[in-house]
């Protein structure tokens, strides 16, 4: 039996508005990966997101602005991708099926671009990159506990260097996320037992 | 005793200008480094070399031309970095020895974000980024050699897909030294021993 449900008018509103913001964000990220986050104007968005300058400006006050909230997002995004390393499964497979969902999530249009971007302005250390190297913290933190847990548990062989590793692991991962695009032999397929052995490999493990 | 060495009139003209043109490719690094190849305009280059716009143009008609220039250094340079992998040292030594020399070189200033600027390019599949991916094929080709030496002369154990094994180690290299430039935490001395222990595991031998 069909349930009707009776909305509030002021939360039709917020949903409104929530979805002309995101109409905002989405056409932002197409802009910024074509033209990087310098080249892009906010007239390039108001046309990309098909809305007037008044419109968009009732959104976003500035460009910085919206490349603060797309920042925050890749936030959640790369959070949400770790957090799937958690579980019961032997360390190496989580790994290694976190890292294909984000090869998988990176394949998305206009993603590899825009993180290709964002390594450019953290490279020149702008207010751009800085913003964007914030991310990094929360994924470190969550990959330092996993793999804390699994010497505890004695799964795999204790780590000397901690910050070094989780470092390189991140570093490489990242590396072949986006080579994987412009690279047609990198199948997700083909990635896979190659990076399990590599991962094995950094944790002393038999892959 | 000193030799006095008789330089030909014709032989000075040469080096004279290729010490110009030097200085237009040094100052071309910076200010794409800086601004993006999009971002910098000829009159940047001029004023970092402090050139005249028609001194300038003698030796380069336009950006195109210099990208193109800076495209072939990049090419050399990486063919002679990874030239370095050859010898009679242990193949893991020999791998970890030119990685290291590959970081020590992107942290020289302006490497790393000209590299990151590069890889933007790339995964725009512009024309710039094609003429830069061609790159990947002389060092790409240089491993294959090394690698296959080291399976047939039984140093490691058969590789099952050589491309993808590759394509892989080029990319946690290059993830690595993008990486290290931003992070206080990764200096060579603390990448060196888990880098040992990603390739090793990649090539299914002891580090």
């Amino acid at each position: 039996m069909a349930t009707m449900v009776a909305i509030d008018p002021a939360e039709r509103v917020v949903n409104a508005q929530e979805a002309r913001r995101a109409q905002v964000l989405d056409a932002a990220r197409v802009c910024f990966a074509r033209s990087g986050f310098r080249g892009a104007s906010m007239q390039e968005i108001c046309a990309e997101a098909k809305m007037s300058p008044g419109a968009l400006y009732r959104y976003f006050p500035s460009k910085e602005a919206i490349i603060e909230a797309i920042a925050e997002d890749e936030r959640c995004d790369a959070a949400a991708i770790v957090e799937t390393m958690r579980g019961d499964a032997p360390l190496l497979d989580r790994m290694v099926t976190c890292s294909i969902g984000y090869f998988a999530f990176m394949r998305e249009a206009g993603a590899s671009s825009l993180m290709a971007e964002i390594s450019a302005e953290s490279l020149r250390n702008t207010a751009i990159g800085q913003r964007f190297a914030r991310i990094d913290d929360k994924v470190r933190a969550t990959i330092d506990d996993i793999l804390s847990e699994a010497v505890a548990a004695g799964e795999i062989p204790p780590i000397d260097d901690m910050n070094a590793t989780i470092g390189l692991l991140m570093a490489a991962v990242d590396g072949i996320a986006l080579r994987q695009i412009a690279d047609p032999d990198l199948t997700l397929a083909r990635i896979e037992p190659v990076l399990r052995r590599m991962l094995a490999g950094v944790l002393q493990i038999t892959a």
